[in-house]
This record gives C-alpha cells, sequence and structure tokens, in this order.
C-alpha cells in the first residue's frame, strides 16, 4: 500500500461540494461529503451503520442524511440519530466514520488516518489560492495512474517540449539550467531565464515590451501538492528567484489526491495576480490549461498501464527525475513514519 | 463458499423453458436447461464431455442434443450415444454431470449437489402457486448481489418507506407491530393490522367498503424462497393469522438462485385467488410488481458494491433484521450439515 | 505458463508493418515493431528504458524512435541514442530489450527467448507463401483463446461438419479415412479421397470435368503454424499423397502467435499455384476464407470460456483428437527442454 496516512488530501474544490451528498474514495476510503447550514463540511465514510449502503444515495435532513435504504438517520459526527422503526431507542453503538474536514485556499480537504491526530496547522499552504489580490479558478480530472506519476511529471520541466508539442512545448525551454534543492519536507525544482523575450502570452499579460526575466518554480508540498510559480518582470527590476514580486505572476495549482493505487482525483488550476479584473482572462486560462492537461493525462495513462505489463522493468532516474525522485523519497519516509 | 449445497433451486418459471436449450449457472454451476417431448425437463452440466463446448450452443435431436463443434450427441442422462464420427462405438466414460429436476408450482427446480439424494418431496411448498382457485404469474430478472441480500430485504418489511416512497411505501405501516417466529427450518415475520381501511388497490379487490383486517406475513422457505401472504379481509369475519381466507387474499412470490457468490437469478411474481377471471388484472399486477422490485435491486446492487468497498465495516442487524437474521442462521447451518 | 520459448514467433504480415510503429503483445511481452529505411523490421520491448511510456506511442525518426514523454531516442538495437536534455552524455546502460526478427513467407517473426540463440534456420517452412508460381494472401483475427485451442481446431478436420454447417461443411468428408503420423518435430493428419466427384469450387479450378483424387494434409510446424494442404488431381495422373503436383494444389496458411495465456493473434491465409493470374480470385478465396474462420472463432471463444467456468472438467481426446493430441505433446516437450 502506498498510501501515506494521517495527512490532509483534497477532497475537492469548494464549488464542487454542496448541500447535495458526493461520493469521493481517497486513499481507498469510501466518503460522502456534503455541506452543513453553516457552510460546514461533513465527511463520513459513504456507508450506513446499519446495512452499508452508501449513504451518498440517502436523503438530506437538516444537517444529517437518512439512508434511502431503512430510513437511519445518521448525524454530521456519524452517529444514528434516530432508528429505522422512529420509537425505538437510538443504539450509540451505530456510528459510520467520520473524517476530519477543513475549508482551505479554495479546498475541502480531508484527514485520512488517525482523526485524533488531524492538526489544521498542517494544510499544506496554498496561499496563492486564497491572498488578498490574487484570484484562484481550476477544475477536477479523473486520471487512471498511480498519483505519483503525476508528482512526477509535475516536477519535471522538460516533459513539455514532447508531451505539450502541439500546445505549450518550447524546444528553447530546455537550454535554461534547472536546480533542485530540498529538505526533508519539501522539493522545489527552479528555471531562472535572465533576460529573454517574453513569450506572448505572459507579454499580454505584463503589457510592455522589452527584454524579462522569467521564471518557473516547482515546488513539492507533501503529500500530494505541487505549485508552480510561474511569471515574468522587466530587467529593471533586478527580480531573484527569493524575490520576483514586481511583473506578472501566477502560480499553477495542482492537487493529487490518490483514489485507489492505480487512479487518481487530480484537481488543477491557476491562481494569479495580473488581469484580476479582465473577466474573460480566467476563463481563456482555464481552457488553455484543460487542453494542456489533458494531453499529460493521456500519456500518464499509457504509462501507468505500460509499468503494469512491463514488470521486470523499473523506471529509471535522470537528472531531469531529480525533483521527482526526492519527492517520492519524501513520501517513502512518511509512509514509514506515519 | 456461501452456496448450501443437496437442495432444490429454481432453474426457471415453468415458461421459460422449452425445447430450445436455456444456459444458467446455479451456485456456480453451468447448467443447460431443456425440455423433452414428453415435457420433462433435462438439466446437464453446460459443457460438452469432449471439448467442453457449451452443450447450449448445440443442436436438439429428439430428447437428446448434438454439440456444435464436433457432433458428439450427449443424451438426457448426460452420456455420449453416438459419437464425432458416426461409425466409432461409443465410449461410456464420455458422460457430462446430469442434475435431477422437478417440475412443481410453476417452476423448474433443479437439485445442486450429490444427486443420489435429489427427493421431490424436499421442494419447498409454494401450494399457492398450483393450487386450484389460484393464478400465478411474474418474471425473471438478473441481480447483481448475493442472494442473501435479496432474502433479507424480503423479511423485512420497513425498507418499503424508504426505497419505495415512490410507489408502494406508505408511513403508517410502520406503526404496526411485527412478530417474528421461527424454527429450525423456517420463519416467519407477520404484520396483523386489525380494523383499519383499506388501501385502494385492496378495496377494489374486495368490492365492498367499510374496516377490514389486513395482513403481510413473510415466511422464509429454505434454501432461497420467500412467500409473503398479503390480504384484507372485512372484520366481521373475525379473521386471524392463523385463518384469514374470507376476504382477498395473495401470495408475494419470491425465488432467488445463487448464480455465483454476488450475483442471484430472482424469479418474482405474485399467486392470487381474487379476479382470476380478469384478464387484465394479472397484467396490471405484473406491471406494477416490476417496478417496485426494480426499486429493491438498485438498492441491492448499491448495497453489495458497498460491501465490497468497505472491508472494515459489517451489516448489523436490528430489531426489523430479526427475520433475515433468523434466515442466515438457518443457512449456515444447513452450509454446515450439508 | 504455457508459453513455448525460444522460438520465432510471426509478428505480422509483411504488409502489415510499415514506417509507423505498431505495438502488439507476443507470449505477454510488449513489443513494438517497425520497418527500418532498408526495409528491415526493428522490434523492441514497448516500453521506453526511461520512464517506460510504451514507445509505440513516439516519433519515428530515422532507423529510430524518440520518446513521445521526455524525448530520450532509442535506436533500432534498443539502446538510448540522445538524452531528453540533448546536451547530456548519453547514459548506455540505458537500453530496451530489442528482438531478433526475420522476414520470411511474407510474414515478419519475432524471436521469443534468449537473443543469442536466434537462428533464422529455425524459422517454419512455410514456402508455399514464397515458392515462385504461387500466390499468398490473407488476414488478421484477434481471438480470446489459448492458441492450443486453434492447433487442436486446425489439426482435425471433423469439426466442420458442424461448425460450418452453413459454409463449407459437407458430411460426406466424415466418411474418408483419416491418418496421423508424427515425429518428434511434427505432426501431419491426411484424409486422402481417391475417385470421387469434384466439389464447384475445385471443379471451377481445375477446369474439367470427371473424377478426380481429392486430398486435406494438415501439418503442424512449431511452435504454431499449421499448413493444410488442400487440391485435387484427375484420376488419370496417379497422384499419391507423396506426389500430387498434377491438378489444382492449395494450402490453407494458419500462424497463430498467443498474446497472453487466453488470447491469440490468428494469422490465416491461402497460397495457390493455380487461378494466379485471375485478378479476382484472390479477393473471393479471402472473403470466403474469412466467413469460415469466424465460424471457428465463435466456436473456439465460447470454447475457452466453458474450460474457464468448469474447472472440475478436462479436454478428452478421441481418435479425431489425435493430430492436435501428437501437437500438444511436441509443446509440452520444447516447453521443458527451453
Amino acid at each position: 500500500m502506498s498510501f501515506v496516512r494521517n495527512q490532509w488530501y483534497v477532497a475537492g474544490w469548494d464549488f464542487e461540494i454542496g448541500a447535495a451528498p458526493l461520493a469521493r474514495t481517497i486513499c481507498g476510503e469510501p466518503i460522502v461529503l456534503y455541506r452543513k447550514l453553516d457552510g460546514d463540511v461533513v465527511a463520513l465514510r459513504d456507508a450506513c451503520p446499519h446495512r452499508l449502503l452508501p449513504l451518498s444515495a440517502g436523503i438530506r435532513e437538516g444537517d444529517s442524511i437518512r439512508c434511502k435504504y431503512h430510513g437511519l438517520k445518521v448525524g454530521a459526527d456519524g452517529a444514528a440519530e434516530e432508528m429505522p422503526l422512529k420509537h425505538e431507542r437510538v443504539n450509540n453503538t451505530l456510528c459510520t466514520p467520520a473524517y476530519n474536514t477543513v475549508q482551505r485556499h479554495r479546498f475541502v480537504w480531508v484527514w485520512i488516518g488517525d482523526q485524533d491526530r488531524a492538526d489544521a496547522d498542517l494544510v499544506p499552504n496554498l496561499w496563492p489560492c486564497s491572498a488578498s489580490g490574487w484570484v484562484a479558478d481550476g477544475g477536477y480530472k479523473h486520471v487512471r495512474c498511480d498519483y505519483r506519476l503525476l508528482i512526477d511529471n509535475l516536477m519535471d520541466l522538460t516533459h513539455e517540449t514532447y508531451v505539450h508539442m502541439g500546445s505549450i512545448g518550447q524546444p528553447e525551454l530546455m537550454e535554461s539550467a534547472i536546480e533542485t534543492t530540498s529538505d526533508d519536507r519539501t522539493v522545489t525544482v527552479t528555471r531562472w531565464m535572465p533576460g529573454v523575450q517574453a513569450p506572448p502570452f505572459w507579454r499580454n499579460a505584463l503589457k510592455q515590451d522589452g527584454p524579462v526575466d522569467r521564471w518557473q518554480i516547482c515546488q513539492f508540498l507533501p503529500p500530494s501538492s505541487v505549485l508552480i510559480d510561474v511569471g515574468i518582470a522587466p530587467i529593471e527590476l533586478r527580480s531573484t528567484v527569493d524575490s520576483h514580486d514586481g511583473g506578472v505572476r501566477g502560480f499553477v495549482i495542482d492537487c493529487m489526491s490518490p483514489e485507489t493505487e492505480t487512479t487518481t482525483h487530480y484537481f488543477w488550476g491557476m491562481a494569479r495576480s495580473f488581469d484580476i479584473d479582465d473577466g474573460g482572462a480566467g476563463g481563456r486560462l482555464k481552457a488553455q490549461q484543460n487542453k494542456v492537461f489533458d494531453e499529460d493525462v493521456a500519456v500518464l495513462e499509457l504509462q501507468q498501464r505500460s509499468i503494469e505489463l512491463n514488470p521486470d522493468l523499473r523506471l529509471r532516474t535522470l537528472s531531469i527525475d531529480s525533483g521527482g525522485a526526492h519527492a517520492r523519497r519524501i513520501l517513502a519516509q512518511m509512509a514509514d513514519g506515519a
């Protein structure tokens, strides 16, 4: 089992989860999610504690949910509140497992593991999704691959040339050096391109001609988020890897929640601090991203299947894979320690 | 393996099995069924004793069946009658397993287990299907669940409120007490409703106004039939649980034959002693039943899948489940003893 | 595992394999095939030696193939020729397994097993496909059965009566005696029909009336080809089993390459030395064969499924199965010795 337990995983974008029950399996555990009247999100094992019918097939009542089979009513804490025979005393051993949730950075997070250890301070810091002056939007894809293949993909900036040949791939990206740094909780892959021509997309955002510094900085946040800091700034601003807020800047957002060993919920999007009053910019960005990520999904699903069909072969790690390799090492340590 | 062997199981409604071969797997055993010229039903393992091509793909000849691959002819007893090369002497070790069958109560029954122990007296007593003055009809559904989930469902009268909310569910049914009795071979769940208003369906059948006694009496007949005695009688007749033939009365018929551990052949229908000369009544009843049982199938297939996805959770038994729980206990004892 | 290793297997008809990569799994090994500029065929494990993306999704460049994920370029020998970062020195441990191939008798053959043992002299002798004065054509079918069931089928001439009842089956074929001979490398089943009436197809080919000698001679060539010598000759020519080139003669071509334990690539066709200048004859023959082999496929897939569903039953070998039984014995010996 490759799942790292005792971690927060994204269960959905904030806009995906409403009053109606939503079924989503995370780390192999079937979960039903819904929003209470006060807006908080309930996450329960998706099985009535009586005869295991999925609660997601049930009927919402107040902050509770009533099973569609025999009408047992389950509260937001997973405990039975009303028996099938309404006059019967509630059996307080009837309880479905409940999960801690947190809403933060535009996502609903669910704690997988020992619920007593859930600590909201451990939610990965996706600050660009919620910081003042920034906007974020995105979408959801179901991907038939191990979530670690998605992390490998996102921590490696060289695949763009071939996978995204028809969209964003540009051979000149390959010419800039990449630096990988890591500690025991994070990995960063940095590509700093000083004094280059801005590509059309970024020039339009900057609304100014002339040479720019350009950057792509991928950061792995355990257990399964990747933030990619992207943008350009006029060279006059003398930006650095550590300080580059003067031009136009965005973050590609990627949160991968394992569904099973070989399937993943992929929450993708973009946060930006430019063109935030341009009503059309968000939609255009999202449509472009959607197309690009579809190209990744096609490759990743082929890769997963090939791994299964060639059990005698193993993945090799080259210099370009150092980001993903470090991320996998951190995950392996966390799995051991959890 | 949850199958109870050395039992009669329904292989089909009498009208389902004719001269043409019908393939049906029962308790994991692929079986071919067909009717001989004298009307008796042949049941053989659905595999030619030569190279195992399903006999159900073969050609009927007299009371025998000829394999479509090499033309080996198999008799009603499963033994080879003619070799692929017609002039060759018949090899009398070529024989496919044959099953005892009985036609009774509108069904064709097949004995699963040691054929020497087959005893027609052990066929479950579905007398309303064949008694004089009664008519019976019904249909077939393939259900992707353990057959015991269907027994649980049918031995519990409280699920109607929620599962059949859109059809026959009525909250007032929940207010009547239920009594469960059992011995080591049968279980009965009784709901007697004295002095109530007749619902429209039953009032139309009775063709008379005024208060009535109403009943629903579920009886489990091992290994996998449930009969539900339903009806009403004017209170003047002073009906009792033991004697209630004066009004209008029917039996819901349910026979569940395991196909695999997680799929079931469901033979359902109704026997009645009223409106038997009303040509349209049978069709109306059957259409209504079909709709109601589709609601059950939807719930049962969700429940089966949830049981598989939540291996750490177990089914709980409440008071309303006592009928099904007793039935499961009888089945477990039979499985041990068989 | 039933695969016989250290053997040549057909990977495709010559016309199936061109410059574009073709993916085909043989004996459980995913293989990509393509033709080099000089016409030779490359066969590599269908997985990039870096991250295992199928090379069949890649881009052909000269005689090499470039992976669509990170752009690693693999040569015809399976070795990396260019790294994802083009300036990096090639890591010469990056190498995907390569397979020996031979083009012979209209097929591309691939060696499965120890590549050092590949010897072109061991290619099965399908001489009628390539001899002067002969033409051959055929097609491909994917069949969901163990390849040995296809061999059984082709080495037994009696199944025609029932399987091909609607096409080429003729009861009178059953009346002629069959002779089976074998050594430790081949099996031959011979049916010689002296002085019979020519059936319409053969009479049209011979273009002459009068009694003929007719023959059907099935030859098993390990590991998985069957050639069937068929034809007629006027009795005046005094043809014999050992010498029958005077009339009209053809060979049914059958090469079966195991894909998995229960699926097979079936390459079928016909070689003939008559009507070779009749432009329409080849197409008519191919259309007829296609229909006949579809009838076999339908039976074989039912048989495979029945074998899986009846694990307690076993295949029985009668006199008509002697050809297939000998072939299976040779295969078992080869599997032991390989």
